[in-house]
């Protein structure tokens, strides 16, 4: 029964990205815990500046939401607080991730892809979480707790993915916990239109789980979906 | 408890390849067919043409070192004799591959990656497999039993990898099985140096499956690997 | 005022994947014309199949179908009845599909992407369609009418993109000839579930046109969307 | 009527990369602004070096160099000083940039490949010019100003582009500005040798923009281009 | 001293693209055999389609071209006249290279690279003497001769290379043979502007050719070149 | 007779990953540099650290067996003591590295891959590696020194080669000098289970020699060998 840990750029991405797959963990009694690098207060919350909205406030107001997303969803949830657009990828952060790896011991994690042509600090927290496990799994790094072993990473889905180079070669099914990541979702009460978007594409991604998993398996037309990307390669005792 | 299909271009090419899986599916008391679309008679048989031997003498050799090395797998064996140098593509061939889909009705298949610069035989037969698969699925497609469901399919690992566009990304613990993948290899008497050649593979691979498993799942170091490359996303309700 | 050529495998594909692009030519004034190699009677009438329709009922019904659709996307529609599962690649094909290029003259042409791990008649259909537009432009080739231009190439989005190697590099947008589309869709009446599927994947591309385009476009947020990946470069006066 | 942005690494980058879509631009009565981040005053001007001159004298060459290529071609010209070989990358130098894009609000970006392993500091120069322009769409990044739209980016082609992974997937027809760009060319006084190199190249681009628009066209055999690679999807409303 | 071979899916293939390489064998006193599998009498003779010229004609018109480039350079020239456009691939065409290996037991390979959106006849050129290679390798392949070494094999530069997928990994330097290169070139008196064109690509490579070998060389401004890319790795007892 | 410079990012890759080639040009009267960045006193000395070791003495014991191994090859080597995991990249180190450059006038370099997902000092190395070469070639760049060549650039080996985007494209016979490397990698005691684990990817290496230079080569069923990766195009007068 391992830990699930979260490495999110912004407040909000692990709940459109990977809901399905936090609820899913919880529900099986594992920890999960997201931690979010910034609380995304300049590059995604466009409508509190319009709104005239001040920095703080608007981080204030980040967190509250991710905090809501994240206790639905059965989650502990820190925030590093790092900056956003950009943000800053610096030696001191990685170290902080690097504490949170030793303290967590995650059996597995969940980052952004490393390519994103749409938003840089999307890339950046990638780099910095991959850094930071490899960091983690050496004796000879200087944080306190046991030297980290090699949890499988998986990438979660980018808003373009194309254009992210992300072909997925995971299809989680999400069926089980779908609603709690609508929930989860509607506590993010300033960005209403992405909640159907992000059901249409758990949708989406549910007929992919169906049409690769088979007509066999008598999966209902219900099915909903999350796809990953996973960096290393799977380690099994079985084919399947 | 389902069936595995092993579909290969020549009588030797699933030892060497893919006996550790298969002896791992037997050993849970599943059932293994290999295919066989030629005994490799023609191009994978030098010593044996040196010697003097007649092509029906040298298609009768393969068969019984392949039957053999079946026999130790616990795996049933079938040969199409469809010739080799040039393994020819054809719908007949393609055909035939369908009727044996349609009976096995495997839940996992192997065969040859579709990239193999130094043997044109291997994706001759890939293609002709994953065609078949494809076609096997068409409840309208007239071959008796049921329209297959959708098989995951793993392409085994060829002679010289990195030529092949090879990148593992299931890495198969074969520790349990080895010996018998061994006893299956000296089978095949005419390639004796193979046998320590893909024995030394094995152990390079298991390295490869102690170091993402991580240290933390305490895998001896005698830990041995087959490598193996998923055509399809993994369709899962864990993410692990 | 050029045409628009469309190559087709089944008798459905031209509607899911391109009737948008279909509809906004003949709004235009343009002919535009569906070259169907099958009527997808094997591999894609389970139904049909299943109810116990014979091979000639099941080719009737969806030549029906597809012509309604044709019909209400103002195009002509062209059979060559060359059977699917597998759609066989034959020289003689491919010399009727140039017979149709020096008819039609296109001026842009569109057909399925080449890698589809999912279905082998779509690749299929590629290749032909892509083999006879070089063939055509030959004067040499003996066959009626002028030698061909060089029309630009665009596949249309399959049904499961990133397995495909589709990157998306062309988003039109169809928000003004979507309705027409979608009275296309519900000509194919025993695929009803797919017209809420493809209703929600042109939303989906929508939010693409709209985030490519910029919001100061003023693009509503209704804008629906079709993807395309061009195969040739695009040569142009002006940098857009 | 929109504006065009140049962001180069070096004083002479955009004369042979990009002259003739600048001249264009200004030809058709639109703003062009080419923003030089340094003057390539260590790596690029070897002959000065040889010659005894000072760094200072260097930068002045350089500079007055590319203000007259800039003068003949119609465009603004900034240059940052930041420094070559290597030019570093820094936050302060992307927030310059961002205050760019700001007061320009271009309709296009021009820059270099993200790949060069023959030069540094183009790949350098690549990265600041696409984050700030990311940094730049944010309404909460604080640079006077309006958000920036979503402007497409064209790499401009490099000098051995095959080894830059630089792929044209578009094609300027420059024939009615190459004069001027032959012109601008002859403003770098110290590259003699790159004035017939470029001209030839223009020539060969030119024969592939004939080759992918078609005979059809009638395109002459004095056809001159430029090839660039598009980073984002073009969003259109017509297949061309 | 090692023969050289190279296979041409057209009459003046081996001419533009492979000229320098051939001079330069036979300038070193080895035997170079051109085998051009047809006259691209089809596609590749427009002219004298419009001149209204016979089939018959054109075979021999080409024919007699690149006869005189042969002997020009030194090398054997043989004929398979298999037709083009298309070049159908055959198992008794590429029975037919394979005797051709055999026979001339060739040292290096040259043929077209497998990618070309422009000219199918070109990777089916490829695909051929790639799979005859590997045939005639075996000893129980029925042709006469000792079975083949394993000769490495160049792709030649296509028209447009990145188009192509064609990254060159070898410049070859053919200052010394250029002269008879241009020679040949002007044997094929049809297509004069190529002449030009393809002394153009000879300096342009040229310049690669002196960049990647260093100032320290001393080559040249005069360096003339021609690009390829090597399918299989170099075997070399020196890194250089 | 031009020296050669192994960049490495710890004290002990250039012995598994290099060692034959650097023996085989000590062997032929070249110099040889190894230039360690760093000692890999964090990272890769787990069994130090366990046994209670501090970081000086850790420092000490790898510069001792790194200074042996070099001392068997016959090699100079320099450590510039820059700290791993993570090994930081720096303008300083950068110049640092510079100074080597124009201090050896390299004619062959070779470093790590510039991916590798399972350590990030590894790329950070060669991303180095290869600045400061193209830094050294700037006549305008201020270090003593003549101005560097174009010295071509191969990757060693990583351990997980495929899943560094590695593929060989030369493959060095290392037979001659192959006691040599494994004297050297007797220096290093501590990791005397990759004493065999290289002398397996030694011979592993030697079958694809054997493979890849034919038959005809005569070349010994014990050829050893080692893979590199070309950066740059090969350039040469002779095709082979």
């Amino acid at each position: 029964m391992g830990s699930l840990l979260v490495v999110s750029a912004h407040a909000g991405d692990f709940v459109w990205r990977a809901a399905g797959a936090i609820a899913l963990a919880t529900g099986r009694g594992e920890r999960a815990k997201v931690l979010c690098l910034s609380f995304g207060e300049r590059g995604e919350s466009a409508k509190a500046w319009r709104e005239g909205k001040t920095l703080s406030e608007i981080k204030a107001i980040r967190r509250a939401e991710a905090e809501n997303a994240a206790a639905v969803l059965g989650a502990e949830i820190e925030f590093l607080d790092a900056g956003d657009y950009p943000l800053r990828e610096s030696e001191e952060l990685i170290d902080r991730i690097v504490h949170v790896y030793r303290e967590v011991d995650p059996a597995v994690v969940l980052t952004h892809p490393p390519v994103d042509p749409y938003n840089g600090d999307h890339p950046a927290a990638a780099r910095m979480a991959l850094q930071a496990r490899v960091l983690a799994q050496a004796v000879g790094y200087d944080a306190p707790g046991e030297p980290l072993g090699a949890p499988p990473v998986f990438f979660f889905e980018p808003h373009q993915p194309e254009q992210c180079d992300f072909k997925p070669n995971v299809l989680l099914d999400i069926t089980s916990s779908f609603e709690t990541k609508r929930k989860a979702m509607e506590c993010l009460s300033a960005q209403q239109h992405m909640w159907d978007y992000y059901t249409g594409l758990a949708k989406r991604r549910g007929v992919q789980v169906m049409r690769n998993a088979g007509p066999n398996l008598g999966l209902p037309h219900t099915t909903m979906g999350e796809a990953y990307m996973r960096l290393y390669p799977q380690v099994t005792e079985v084919l399947a």
